[in-house]
């Protein structure tokens, strides 16, 4: 990965050296979509500066989104608008989205295509998480809709991509890249409520404080008598306190909204898997297994 | 022009209506980059979906200017920020960009790389401008990089795209389009000066408040005696009375800034005038003569 985080590093300072200072103190993140071009196409030039690419757009919407969503911290450190204001994240995003344009252009049109019509669901799907976090969501079919926009397209079209790349079958790639982004977004999600804050890096039960009504919260809300109802709807956009939080957890392991949710993830990990097994590549295997898997 | 404002719609539609209902509170603007190109390439199906793609891209980059100069006007109505919010503006811009993109992949890598190479450098001339503002500049070669990648590039970039398009001499037409977006902003700095609140449609004298050290400064700043240069500091970044308005108003026309800095963007007109001259080409004469020959 030293190879991909120097290419970033060369890429931004080709645009400006300023840019780059900044860049220095932005959270560098999982790496996830660059593991998985490496792991799809192998090491080489090509595979490097596409990873580079992927991981700068990426980068460039989480910039964008910790504006939107006035998130202070990422990845336990403060995020760039913390640090330095909502206009210099706006700009260097600006600036890593357009310089991963730019470099995109040289690759074949299938792979720049792919990748752009992904950033152009996806700024959408930021919209959408936005507009859906104004009220209280119950309809499975949006929050799909939108976790698919928001996070999936782009490891959708990552793998695609990837797979092109190196003359791999394509669309079995692409489905793999897109339901391991919705199991990734939906165990988020669930992490989001079983975890302490310390855990997290950043405040648990933030999501439900935001507006969001996540999968496990639709569960739960389809599983409560009338009482708990009114009492959940009446936290909703709430600062909670200890026994609030204590009861929103309670509530989700008691009528496996929680459980429901896991295996729905495990259940697209285990198709993303079906998907690419004739590749017989244990390493993509490893990734949805050490995702899917784990303790929550 | 309306052929243009069709396809823009159709390309927002694609992507969400959403994003279209938003958009057609957007101001428009004098759509300067879609003219060049239908009077470069002519009137086609292609060189109409260049003119939308670069004007969504524009403006994008005016969506998020405006929330990084935070401001509430542009055009003389309220700005998408001051209607919906920073969130909503960036979201927007990121949508219009990334849309922009996406449609550019289909055009020769000649064309989809000279406008995401200006897109890259706009980014950073949005940042440089910034950055200038912090103090008073006046270092002429830093506000011309600073206009060069604000303003001038993406024109530049646009005339030599709608040339290769249509078989012209790509470099002259870059050479022109760079010349016309010089000569535009330094027009356009001294307007700020020298027209009142109602013909700008904006508050005039903004640029020196908000902390813009434009050519007609630098070149004031360098004529003036020790204690016209002390008031002139004292008003920097100051919300400027009637009387003080006054004071730099006449100054500016008695130390020959406002009028050296119209001869220069004249000069830069006739060069542009001349790279294409070859092309006997009257509309894109006229476009030129338009700007730098009226009253100021």
């Amino acid at each position: 990965m030293e190879e991909i985080e120097a290419q970033i590093e060369r890429f931004i300072k080709e645009v400006d050296d300023s840019a780059l200072e900044l860049y220095s103190h932005a959270s560098k993140g999982k790496r996830l979509r660059a593991k998985l071009i490496l792991k799809i196409a192998g090491e080489n030039e090509s595979s490097y500066k596409l990873a580079a690419i992927v991981e700068m757009i990426h980068a460039a919407s989480l910039l964008h989104d910790d504006v939107i969503d006035e998130s202070l911290t990422r990845r336990g450190s403060d995020s760039i608008n913390a640090l330095y204001g909502d206009k210099t994240a706006i700009m260097l995003g600006d600036i890593l989205y357009s310089k991963g344009f730019l470099e995109l252009v040289s690759y074949d049109r299938e792979i720049s295509e792919a990748i752009s019509d992904a950033v152009a669901k996806l700024s959408v799907g930021e919209m959408m998480d936005v507009t859906l976090s104004e009220n209280i969501n119950l309809d499975q079919a949006l929050y799909f809709e939108m976790i698919y926009k928001k996070t999936a397209v782009l490891i959708e079209a990552t793998a695609k991509s990837a797979a092109y790349l190196s003359g791999k079958d394509a669309e079995a790639f692409a489905l793999y890249g897109k339901n391991l982004g919705l199991a990734f977004q939906i165990i988020d999600d669930v992490l989001d409520i079983t975890m302490s804050d310390l855990q997290l890096g950043k405040p648990s039960l933030a999501d439900f404080k935001e507006g969001k009504t996540t999968l496990p919260y639709i569960y739960l809300f389809e599983s409560l008598n009338q009482e708990d109802t009114q009492t959940l709807n009446a936290l909703y956009k709430k600062e909670l306190s200890g026994e609030e939080s204590r009861w929103i957890r309670t509530k989700m392991q008691e009528s496996g909204a929680v459980l429901k949710s896991i295996e729905l993830a495990q259940k697209l990990g285990y198709e993303a898997l079906e998907a690419i097994a004739f590749d017989k590549n244990s390493d993509l295997e490893r990734v949805m297994r050490e995702m899917i898997e784990r303790d929550f």
